[in-house]
């Protein structure tokens, strides 16, 4: 890689259900072959039209539990979207969602969502979200580019959040060097570089929270091939971290 | 931010104990005032002559218990360098640094070691390694930059390893978006970003593992203030994920 450059795709309008993500980026953006569009997983969110509104939920005794002080609805809507509970700290829930990840909530997040009471769930299939976006961009730029679906989550033992990938199309998320040597002959046995959520966080330091910039373009890694955003899951049984 | 550049620092000789880490890279990189500079923990760690070699290490009870059948000498010094074990599956550990960081072996490592049977420890502390070498680019280069010394770390729940921020010094490593808004008005109450982790990621992406690319500079962020990578350590009692 001789140098990186990750830009803001400037001047989207607020994304709404029905909207053609990959033509509006195509339309502003300058993209090249092998650059990887990042794409918010909240503006994916909203043009699949994956947004409940508050009022459609009548919360479980679990929800009404969980809630503590706050809205038992909201709290009915992360169980709902939650295969698993892996910590719950009322109102507070770190879970295992229907893709995998775990994340707080459940993937399920009322900030910038597109109206009061209303909340953001996950893309049902992200990979197929990212799939879709990178055929549109393919027809409507003529260009071949990775595209990743992002989204912030925290982590144990450190503060803030940061940038992952949750869904992958026409790139490799790991970067495999076991088996490779270092300049020194030494083997790099446990080393399998996570590509994708690194280029995820490269995206967010451009795209920020509170700008409208839902999508970046980061050049420069000439990516190519197939992947899963699948393949950043951790089997519970190889984690040596859980 | 308009757009991010990342440019790897090119050229710069393998590293030994007593390089003056700041003065190669600013003779090998153009800086900018605002630039941030990632150096590689390996690099820094070298520098600073923070290796050790297996054979003058005696291993304890526990050290034999851990080893399995690897190596017990170098679980003896992975349980020096650990302030807690987090988890152990032998032989591999996971274990908490004197400066609270969460990774593997307590950030022992044999790759890109300088010779055989040697391993390299985890700077002693990182933020004034950081602070140092930007002092040193201040005097060298005449620029105000941020430094950031980055480390790969695997963590729960997903595959690969990421590069994180475990020195900083002129910048500050989190960004607290907490009482701002989205473009809907909506507070963004848990949004801090760990910005510092983010663009220790970036950089990861132009230096690579195979490669000896220990340095690289991250443009458009226009860092400055002054911070710790204390601060992306979470307080046990406020850690949600664990």
């Amino acid at each position: 890689v001789a140098e990186l450059r990750v830009v803001p795709v400037e001047g989207l309008p607020e994304i709404a259900e029905g909207d053609d993500l990959g033509a509006l980026i195509a339309d502003h953006a300058q993209l090249e072959d092998g650059d990887v569009v990042v794409v918010s997983q909240k503006a994916v969110s909203k043009a699949e039209g994956r947004v409940v509104h508050l009022d459609d939920f009548e919360p479980s005794e679990q929800a009404l539990e969980l809630a503590a002080h706050h809205d038992p609805r909201q709290l009915e809507v992360i169980l709902r979207e939650a295969a698993r509970i892996v910590r719950a700290r009322p109102p507070l829930v770190i879970a295992e969602t229907r893709h995998g990840f775990v994340c707080a909530s459940a993937g399920v997040d009322a900030s910038n969502a597109p109206e009061a009471d209303t909340l953001v769930l996950l893309p049902l299939d992200p990979d197929a979200s990212a799939e879709s976006i990178r055929r549109r961009l393919r027809e409507r730029a003529g260009c071949e580019v990775g595209v990743i679906v992002s989204d912030s989550f925290g982590r144990p033992w450190r503060t803030g959040i940061v940038d992952v990938a949750i869904g992958v199309a026409g790139l490799r998320p790991l970067l495999d060097l076991r088996g490779s040597h270092d300049p020194n002959g030494y083997e790099l046995r446990a080393t399998v570089t996570a590509v994708a959520d690194e280029i995820a966080s490269a995206a967010e330091l451009v795209r920020g929270k509170t700008r409208r910039i839902p999508a970046a373009v980061v050049r420069g890694l000439a990516v190519a091939g197939e992947g899963s955003a699948g393949e950043l899951v951790m089997p519970r049984e190889r984690d040596m971290f859980t």
